[in-house]
């Protein structure tokens, strides 16, 4: 079914909220305690009902259609048995929309499953009711407090949306971004799709003037055409970033009992996902490191890395990291190895490319990427960081980076080491964001840097604007 | 020049270190406030030589040859102009080995470095003097507490010895190892490795008995049939773990301005090394992985792999990441999921491979682990743990992991979610720590887990206690 813009617009903005059947924990309703607007509680056991009106401070109603006021979207939690009655008061409620978290559907692959699902499908398209999932965890909007978990934060928000087959990659996601300095503006978990599939979600963020990046976990897709069709319009105006989850047999047959989708050869896909404008990408991390400098550089002009680094040995890595991705790390022009060589100390450093500044040349990193930054043989720049008084961060290391960022047309990028500890991640996490302020996407080790340059590099080539490739 | 082990032992375990020429911020003495043994100082300046007595209460004298005593260890921190002069007089003093960190010889590609770092080897060479460098940052024992930086740990020590070409790869594998859960013997950061090469380190530590796994990170060899000669002979009775820098075109003209080695074509290192019986690997990461992977697991019989995980998504990714390093995700045998049928609840979980337990069938988690352990289509077994008490570490699920692990002959790995955040990370580190007291190794991620198996099952492989592969 087509999605109704209006209606989803509800949905992720409501006024009023019901919560349907929400028994045992009341995970739901704990999830919505910071809710904006008006949270009701709907329990035909009366005994729950007071229970929740008493600990939670919500009011219980035995039906939707009791509750004394309009409802804009509703999540329900009840067993799969109930689902068509509670669906059918929705219906007469004339609710915009409702996330259906319970499960039971065709993801269990049993005939009686797919039943429950068909009668389901065919009561909501008759009513053209916006059902999301079944089998799933819903809508978060950070800014109205809709969410798929208690987890999850409030009144941040940022350009980026979420539209997700997996509930735990939703939350993860949301999260994950969220601590590497990206905020979400919306997000979806659909679940078994049955009523609005990805590609609706697809449409309706495409056209949401406060989404200006995309972002998708898939497994398959019920209508290959209708995706085809949506993603094409959409990848013209903004990046959609895809994470396609069964690439190889394996993974294929575990979707068969997840969400009952079917699976292409990942090769195939991915090309597809290539000469339709989006980014294919293979897990998480590669997801938010890719929408990370989509969001904050402009189009490379080429695949030419200029890299500096604080020792040799790390000089080396990040070489080999860039150079597996399949970027260029070319020597410099010989004007700038005459301009290095006036002030620059061999001893303990050296000059090439990678810069290896060394303890010794730290102290001037500024002018040297400023150097490689002008350089004509170089499209992009990429600075390693260190950690604590030694690292490239010493005093003026991010502002030498964020306002290179700001005088240049090419884009700045950098990589901030991140050992595994606490103390470590909290240190990295504060440059991180330090840098990304300055709009430098930081990334916590050299691999996910180069990863990403790379398809943005790769994006921006299929799309045309970079025609010497 | 061949190592003598004597001296290499008496340069790890020493009574007494003199620290040479280490002015300004006293990195070099600072770095063994802890050390267990009897430090001196040697300086010339008198005034710096006063400020040492007072402000670290070191004993300064202005040559080694004036220490009232025999000295078993140097670390050489002078101008290359009097490295020479140095030299003479560490011969004199009959000291065991010593640690150049000066630099400026052949790295820096010019003919003078290149004149001094010569006339140093030739010197060291008519001695027998065991240089270690020179420019590199030495050795590691936290045993004793000899350091390459101030911030390296004291007191922990383990079965794994490293052998570094870089300095900035020994400090940061020894603490990454560290907040992983590995902690090392002894380490050696070599630099140019001018008198000793790698081949030497290695044979040292092949014959060490408290080494039992060897990793190194190596640019070039000057002498590669002394190396093979060597690893050969070492590999047949500890695992060498191998991280080759300078891997592509870019990497090794990095390489060329840091060590001032040769390269060769990456795959030809690499089927030469598994042939060899070493495990290649390509960046920090995967070292420490491997690592870990065969301090605890025993030898697997085949690369089909059991997985049990969270949730649906979790499911998919992580059969993606097995899939992608080769691995088989089979089905399970009928008999194993006719006894799955038993109890399962399907609504919100699934079974096939992997083992989506949902929330529902958390509590059985233990049971499910011996179910997938027993089945005769399963090598090795992993589980995809989260944090928190939705996690698949939920009350039981460390114990019900480690508790396999005592009684099964299959590998057993977990991987542990572990968020880019302060909290995170402690977390992860702390069911990590358990995890790997009871034997299961444990990593941060679901790719990093897949990658350390898939090296294990390729050493074996190799190695010939594996046939049908």
């Amino acid at each position: 079914m087509r999605a109704d813009f209006a209606k989803l617009d509800r949905a992720f903005n409501p006024r009023v909220v019901a919560v349907i059947g929400d028994s045992g924990y009341y995970q739901w309703l704990r999830a919505h305690a910071n809710f904006k607007g008006k949270l009701y509680s709907v329990q035909v056991n009366e005994q729950t009902g007071r229970d929740i009106e008493e600990k939670l401070k919500v009011k219980n109603y035995p039906s939707v259609l009791d509750i004394p006021e309009p409802v804009d979207f509703a999540i329900v939690a009840v067993n799969r048995r109930v689902g068509m009655k509670v669906l059918d008061d929705l219906i007469k409620k004339e609710v915009a929309a409702a996330h259906f978290f319970t499960a039971g559907f065709s993801e269990t692959d049993t005939e009686e499953g797919r039943q429950y699902e068909r009668e389901l499908k065919a009561q909501a398209e008759a009513a053209k009711f916006h059902i999301i999932g079944p089998n799933c965890m819903g809508l978060f909007n950070p800014r109205t407090g809709i969410k798929q978990s208690m987890g999850q934060y409030d009144d941040d928000w940022g350009p980026v949306s979420f539209i997700s087959q997996s509930g735990t990659h939703a939350i993860n996601f949301g999260l994950e971004a969220h601590l590497q300095g990206i905020d979400l503006n919306k997000s979806v978990s659909f679940g078994n799709g049955t009523v609005l599939d990805s590609a609706e979600y697809l449409d309706y963020f495409g056209q949401d003037a406060e989404t200006s990046i995309i972002g998708m976990y898939l497994e398959g897709l019920k209508d290959g055409r209708r995706f085809i069709e949506v993603l094409k319009k959409i990848s013209g105006t903004k990046p959609v970033v895809i994470w396609k989850g069964g690439r190889m047999a394996g993974g294929a047959r575990a979707i068969a009992s997840h969400t009952g989708s079917l699976a292409v050869p990942y090769a195939i896909w991915e090309d597809a996902m290539r000469q339709l404008g989006a980014v294919p990408v293979k897990n998480m991390e590669e997801l938010i490191d890719t929408i990370k400098a989509l969001m904050y550089i402009e189009p490379p002009k080429g695949n030419r890395v200029g890299l500096t680094g604080g020792s040799g040995g790390q000089s080396v890595a990040i070489t080999d990291a860039f150079n597996e991705e399949g970027l260029d790390v070319p020597k410099l022009t010989q004007k700038s190895y005459d301009e290095l060589a006036t002030f620059f100390n061999l001893i303990g450093g050296g000059y090439g490319n990678p810069i290896d500044t060394g303890n010794s040349n730290r102290a001037q990193l500024n002018r040297i990427m400023q150097i490689v930054e002008r350089d004509e043989n170089i499209d992009n720049v990429v600075l390693l960081m260190g950690l604590g008084s030694g690292g490239a961060d010493a005093p003026g290391g991010v502002e030498a980076v964020t306002d290179l960022r700001q005088h240049s047309k090419k884009p700045v990028l950098a990589a901030v080491y991140s050992p595994f500890s606490s103390g470590g991640v909290q240190e990295a996490r504060r440059i991180i964001k330090k840098l990304q302020e300055g709009r430098v996407p930081a990334f916590s080790n050299i691999e996910r840097a180069a990863k990403a340059l790379r398809n943005v590099i790769t994006y921006y080539r299929y799309r045309g604007s970079w025609s010497n490739g």
